[in-house]
């Protein structure tokens, strides 16, 4: 195929450094960059912004790092996002996040995005992926069907850091594969 | 274009012979007809299915009535779906429909849908879009990011039943037509 | 104390004979009568209901069926519900029956409610008891915070039908007591 | 009574100095006093909290704005929050501080809370207060089930910043009321 590669965008929604869900991302990712994606991972960095707020607005001008994760958003076709489960629900730090990004005008409109992650407990973050859902879609995301949920994190990952179960590396892969073809697709310019 | 015309099934979440939901369709299908769609609607009696219960099911044989929904829900790629809203959320109609699609084989996955609703109240069934998309996405389905909420469905509809606001039909037609560019797009057969 | 013994009605929002979530109501009922409650546990019968539709309300009469079921619900003070996961929600059976009490006059209002379940997957029905919240909630019933989910529903249970791990039954009981001492409070008088 | 008075805490979920949502607490505020509730209202600097991360803390131990902030929610027995809605949810402000809130020991479990809020546009925060409902249940909290929503709230407030709407104001100062008795009512010691 002769089209521009799909430009996407990796990121998780934790700003430890030691993440357990930022290590999903490179199976995500090197599923992308297998079917033809462009990928960049962001730093956690880029998501420690101030917390939103009408005051730090100035006629849609905002505070210099927010204008710089709006950029990133903005230059991306597709988001795969490694959202942890906090409460429930995403975390505040992801949510803060996106509240800057949908700020007019919304940097998220025509995006493909697919998310995943994993917790220490049982439940593999289950409901954050569904919170995660209900916010970006209303955003104008299309989100892949697709998800992986990494259940008992503590044991997930062998001693250099690698997730240990192939099925789930491979699960993984597949969201990058999909929410690449989803963005050569075409589908996120549909009007 | 020369590649088949996209299947598509229209159906509303309520039995009522006068419901306000399914006179959505109409201007839904018409985007969708006019962006290349080939699109069945289904009268209410397709839903008017048993309470699912798993006593009801031999081997992967449902009741004769079910099989008829999922053999129609099986021939379509797309699904645009007037959704009403019941408590907060889905009608129970709607939701005992879905689940006895979802029994194996799940006949969802790989569909893209649409979904839209009217309440006689303020809200224009918000919330049950929301529910709609958390029950839809685990079964494989792309849901297009676009809804339309008509609100006040009382004093919506002229005499003759056709909906007065014409911003609210350019909409859904809108709906229809993304959905109908979705399927063409090809996204359902990404793995 | 003196006060009359809480009412408290119990069922599942599953129809089958053999539902792994009924097996589950009688942990809670016990609780609810050790701390005083009068409980009553409906048979499956009770939730095959008709659909809903519109069309067989009249002025605020409904069929004969449904009327049984509202006043099983309008005489209860308290609801221990077993709900299944189906597709992420609530069973449409339970949906259904809930959209038939909610019809006016709703008799949930002012009611506390306590809710749990079982899977024979991983995720013990974590999405169908938040799922219920959001519908319960607005038809204006206490929901009491502590749920129980099961996984592994299949093994869960001896040979016969016992719950075997009693740290789960103690978290069942645990919810009929609150429920039973929540009524006890008085909180749905509260206005 | 001579119990002693409910100690209720109330705070917005926004941090902008003239935030609608603030202005809505006054009423619900008059209402718990009514009751015989003894309120605080946090200036918005509370939720001015660092983003939540696993490397701020240590052993239990948290910054010192947070634990300002845990302080004052676990003195109190109820809450009262004017939750406004970004992007279909909470603000990622009031996430964050409820996540910090939710660290071990959790302050939250055995509170009452109510929440309501308002938009400029036409949902009044629907889908704020449903997704602030899961994330404070799993908490160990009792929800008020009444809530207030305030659509236009453009046109909400006259030219001293007081609710033009006297329904409105006496729906606020219900839920007041109703957290003040089920404070009172003991709810929250039930296990």
């Amino acid at each position: 195929m002769t089209s521009p590669a799909p430009r996407i965008l990796a990121f998780a929604g934790s700003l430890r450094k030691s993440s357990l869900n930022r290590r999903l991302l490179r199976y995500a990712i090197d599923g992308a960059v297998a079917a033809g994606g462009q990928v960049e991972e962001l730093p956690p960095e880029f998501l420690q912004l101030p917390l939103y707020s009408g005051d730090l607005e100035d006629n849609r001008r905002y505070p210099a790092d927010v204008e710089g994760w709006r950029a990133k958003l903005r230059e991306a076709e597709g988001l795969l996002i490694a959202s942890p489960e906090y409460n429930h629900g995403v975390s505040g730090v992801l949510k803060n996040a996106i509240d800057w990004g949908s700020r007019p005008p919304n940097v998220f409109g025509g995006k493909v995005a697919a998310s995943f992650g994993v917790t220490t407990g049982l439940w593999g973050t289950a409901r954050s992926q569904m919170s995660l859902r209900l916010i970006l879609t209303p955003l104008g995301v299309w989100v892949v069907p697709k998800t992986v949920l990494v259940p008992h994190g503590g044991q997930a990952f062998d001693e250099i850091g690698q997730l240990k179960d192939p099925k789930l590396r491979e699960e993984l892969a597949a969201i990058g594969r999909i929410l690449a073809g989803a963005v050569q697709a075409g589908i996120g310019r549909l009007a």
